[in-house]
């Protein structure tokens, strides 16, 4: 039976991506040699980094406009700790849109005082908060763009007076934005992007080497740049795998294709969301991640059924975070839209038959 | 042809386990979904994890003596500022081996005075230092068990009065020592262990949160600890792979049993090496590696020759690093006894030709 996979990540990736992947662990390009089995430093492998480099930046319409990708390790969780030590020398403001803009705003407090511009903690994450102000003398702003867990996503993005540093671990690469507005962007591999083990930072040159601290060699930006993202052995497997979800995304169209379906994939689900009766969803309607549905069951009751009805339709993935509980879509580029269909089959199903 | 693949890391691994690895990668345990689009907090995964730490654990024969072990992501090169992070409020002593002892040393620096037990920089490391004073009241003593590029090895560890730390990634589950006499042991994945991309640390849990200092959750111990080595998305790939091998090296007869095969590698590639007139070795011959042997040609003149016979023979990886130049082969727990003897036949070869 074909699943459903609508994990919150590590999440599906394209099954082209990941035949030549599992090829590739056998033989990379009939070279006689398992690609991680070879020399980092080989050619083929130099080949690959520099790719998957420059398909980031051309995908997002940032080349020639002074910015440099790296793919490091550690995680979006590394960046919190990253982005404080190269940039923060004074105060920084952070917008707190949910767990992980509360875990960056955590790891930064190591480092100096941080601000809140603005919070929706109170209302348990359901919306984004607007209309903060953005104090024009401090080192960075500091926002997440998707939030997994609450399934809000930011639709507009202030103007900024100061660099404007962005967590996109789950939207990167699904959605048509001026990304040169951005000074940086970071973002964890697993959700539309490739396997977990790897992390993408898109970073404007010259907002770096502003600080007085000395920063550890693998936490320090510039040099990553000046090794070309090789400064030591890079997770070669999910690099790779990386470059293949890249060079998908561009052979389908770029990012203008896949909002288009991204955009229709979260109307079919939102729209069932709001039609039936026996669900509701979680965030306030104008701040709807496309990325990630959330939704509760108005009658828990119904919950056994549902979930049995969920797997008998091949369903995988679907249990909201315990933060919110109920259900969570999430609805990465490489969902495919059938999948949706398929979910929004079983909730009315479960409506004709409640 | 079949490939003999001497590359220093990322290396070799055990034909079985890039097949199994491979066929994770379409589909995981028969679960329709691939290994790296389903959750990290899932069953299937959790017990990947759980496996993997368990059998590093087992293997270096530290079960129930108060080790953890974890799985963390950024290589040996973070492990130089995590070990400083943890471990070290006033002073530690390092003993200086070699290029990875060198930039351990540089990075703990930016914390605190960091003191030089001994060196054998001036002699280009070719050899181990012997006969220091480790002082007993200092935080830690640092040293790194193989030097990949010069080809060196501790064959003995001095009697430690403090907590010892060992950077053992190139030459882990090679060969038996007495492990509890290590408080901490870390080693990146990509040589006897795995794909690039996750890093094992072995650490004595009571030597942990002794420091003053606040550290960054993503470089503090004790937190990768309490979440089971989850704090954030595993590298899922590379542990998979690692387990694979570990699993492999304990169905193969564990430690004892692939040190054999390692001494008899070593032995036919340094007796070659000794015996041909041609080549010379690099290393003073006591602190010799099992691991990685480095040789030069006598006549630089040989050079095309030889290396001409070398890619007629299938053989890959062999060049050496350019601190030290000519050549080094590295003889990794998956390289089999076959790649040794087709490379000793090359270099007896050359010497009945010259």
């Amino acid at each position: 039976m074909k699943k459903h996979n609508f994990s919150p990540g590590p999440c599906i990736l394209p099954n082209e991506v990941m035949l030549k992947a599992s090829e590739a662990v056998l033989d990379f390009n009939n070279s006689g040699l398992s690609l991680i089995e070879m020399s980092h430093r080989s050619k083929e492998f130099v080949d690959v980094m520099e790719k998957a480099r420059s398909l980031a930046l051309e995908l997002l319409n940032l080349e020639g406009k002074g910015y440099k990708a790296l793919f490091l390790q550690g995680g979006a969780s590394t960046q919190f700790i990253m982005v404080a030590l190269n940039l923060l020398e004074k105060r920084a403001g952070y917008l707190n849109t949910g767990t992980w803009s509360s875990k960056a705003i955590k790891e930064a407090k190591i480092y100096d005082d941080i601000y809140e511009v603005a919070s929706s903690e109170s209302a348990n994450f359901n919306y984004i908060p607007k209309g903060y102000d953005i104090p024009s003398d401090y080192d960075y702003f500091h926002c997440t763009s998707n939030n997994t867990i609450f399934g809000t996503q930011m639709k507009k993005f202030p103007e900024c007076p100061i660099p404007m540093v962005c967590d996109m671990s789950s939207d990167i690469f699904s959605r048509q934005l001026d990304f040169s507005k951005f000074d940086l962007i970071y973002a964890g591999a697993q959700k539309n992007m490739g396997p977990a083990g790897t992390t993408l930072v898109i970073v404007k040159e010259d907002i770096l080497g502003k600080v007085s601290r000395k920063i550890p060699s693998m936490m320090d930006y510039k040099i990553h740049i000046s090794k070309g993202s090789m400064f030591n052995t890079p997770p070669v497997f999910a690099v790779y795998t990386s470059m293949l979800t890249l060079e998908w995304l561009k052979n389908l169209g770029g990012i203008p294709v896949i909002e288009e379906i991204n955009d229709k994939k979260a109307r079919i689900m939102y729209s069932e969301i709001d039609i039936n009766p026996l669900f509701k969803g979680y965030a306030v309607k104008e701040d709807r991640s496309m990325m990630n549905a959330t939704f509760n069951l108005v009658n828990d009751n119904l919950k056994e059924t549902f979930d049995t009805m969920l797997k008998e339709a091949g369903i995988n993935g679907l249990n909201g975070h315990r933060s919110v509980g109920g259900y969570r879509a999430s609805m990465y580029n490489a969902l495919p839209i059938d999948s949706v269909k398929m979910l929004v089959e079983v909730m009315s199903e479960l409506e004709s038959k409640a």
